[in-house]
């Protein structure tokens, strides 16, 4: 049986299967200090039986080198509490299970890659637009990592003209496109989330524009022949229609290959990113 | 013995050699018409003996896919005579002998790649700016194809505030980063090279500030750790140290491990393209 857990800002996903696209049962927790968190995790893996391996897609930064004796941590997060904490490294001793570890990104790709396999297709990015904005990307099979991971968020696109005066809601860089158009960019900018604005309110055209950006330049410099936009903000009725089409726009054609490259949600819903966790333990 | 092509829209750069980091003798022909340039070339090859491989590393767009009927074609180029040629077939032809075909730019990356090779780096990006702006991606020590391959220079930067006028050479996007910052951009805005203007032109810091953004955004879509800048705009006293700046100022010491990204000359010099064909032949 393998463990996967989603472990997010809010909160913990937890889930068990014979493998990873059947889930057999899950149970979500609150995220609070890690001691607490975890060890309720643990408990809760516990009462379902032996485990054979757990993985873990994890909110970042994480150190991702099996090579780092940091490996398995989570980095300079604002947090309280969770900077320098090994997630992997609990789980391998309190469960005595082979652990694999990942960004909650790349496991989302991961698991929406799985979902598509195909030969012509080796390559898949999966992109959350959220509390903040993240990608993952799987090229011929496996999650890049480089030098720690992607931050595909902190790109900085061109500025909309219908939205010059805003100063971006990034503490790190304003307005990069998690300044731009994350969910708390919206509120800040609009007073309340997508949703709730009218359809024909220029935010719509406005975020669909910075989001249709990630997606040209996702396409220009990897080629990637499918783009997933998940989360919240992604929820809104008629956004994935309008990134679409502003990325269209915004390509002309030109891209060798861009008649295969398609923007597409999420074939997994909300359990790309658990369904990933559960695809690490079938790795680990 | 190997046998390299580099195969540029104005010239094309032939080599032998035991090994693609020794180059034996080489050999430059002008680009005329396709029936021209790639009997002389294959000419040039059979008097140096017997190639028991080639390797070419073509301007594109390029058919990549071994498995498709058009493989080592170029595509559509603006270049008479040259859409729909078969590089690959042709030379397979004439000199029997297996041949590899890719990108110049991801050929570039191969060499770059293999002139750096460590166990700690597994990815490395390789740009050339000069008549236009390309990049090549090598991931895991392979070149990145996707659904064809990168065309880098076609991201859109967010424009510089003095330089908000300019409409852009690309005749595809107008002030994508190839429009605003190739060869061509800068000599139809300040009607000579950036190495001609005076070193406190504004020019300057405008073309850094838009080849940063590049570099930024492959860094946050790739975690890259290395980025060679080539090509003959890249030439310019200064301009590799200022593009530096500015990709630090747009990072701001955010992304993770960015303490470990590096922006580079080519360690080949103006060989990357034809070391790149050669070790396309070794893999042949």
């Amino acid at each position: 049986m393998l463990g996967g857990i989603e472990a997010g800002g809010t909160k913990f996903v937890l889930a068990v299967g014979a493998s990873p696209y059947e889930i057999a049962a899950r149970h979500v927790i609150p995220t609070r200090d890690p001691a607490t968190t975890l060890a309720d995790a643990a408990d809760w893996f516990e009462r379902q039986g032996r485990l054979s391996a757990l993985g873990i897609a994890s909110f970042g930064p994480v150190v991702l080198d099996r090579a780092s004796p940091r490996w398995g941590q989570i980095t300079t997060t604002p947090k309280p509490g969770w900077s320098g904490c090994s997630l992997a490294g609990f789980f391998e001793r309190r469960l005595q299970v082979p652990v694999g570890f990942e960004t909650d990104v790349n496991a989302a790709a991961l698991a929406e890659f799985g979902a598509r396999e195909s030969g012509e297709n080796n390559s898949l990015a999966y992109v959350t637009v959220g509390t903040g904005i993240g990608g993952g990307l799987v090229i011929g099979g496996v999650p890049v990592h480089g030098v720690a991971h992607p931050e595909m968020g902190h790109m900085i696109p061109r500025r909309h003209p219908g939205d010059r005066v805003f100063d971006g809601v990034c503490p790190h860089h304003g307005d990069c496109l998690e300044g731009l158009a994350s969910g708390p960019a919206i509120t800040a900018r609009w007073g309340m989330s997508l949703s709730e604005l009218p359809s024909n309110h220029a935010a719509h055209e406005i975020v669909a524009f910075y989001l249709a950006q990630l997606c040209h330049t996702l396409f220009a410099m990897t080629a990637v022949p499918i783009i997933v936009l998940g989360g919240g903000v992604m929820q809104t009725d008629g956004l994935l229609g309008r990134v679409r089409q502003h990325a269209s726009l915004l390509d002309r054609g030109y891209l060798p290959g861009s008649h295969c490259q398609r923007i597409e949600t999420p074939k997994l819903g909300e359990d790309s990113g658990i369904t990933g966790a559960l695809i690490l333990a079938r790795n680990a």
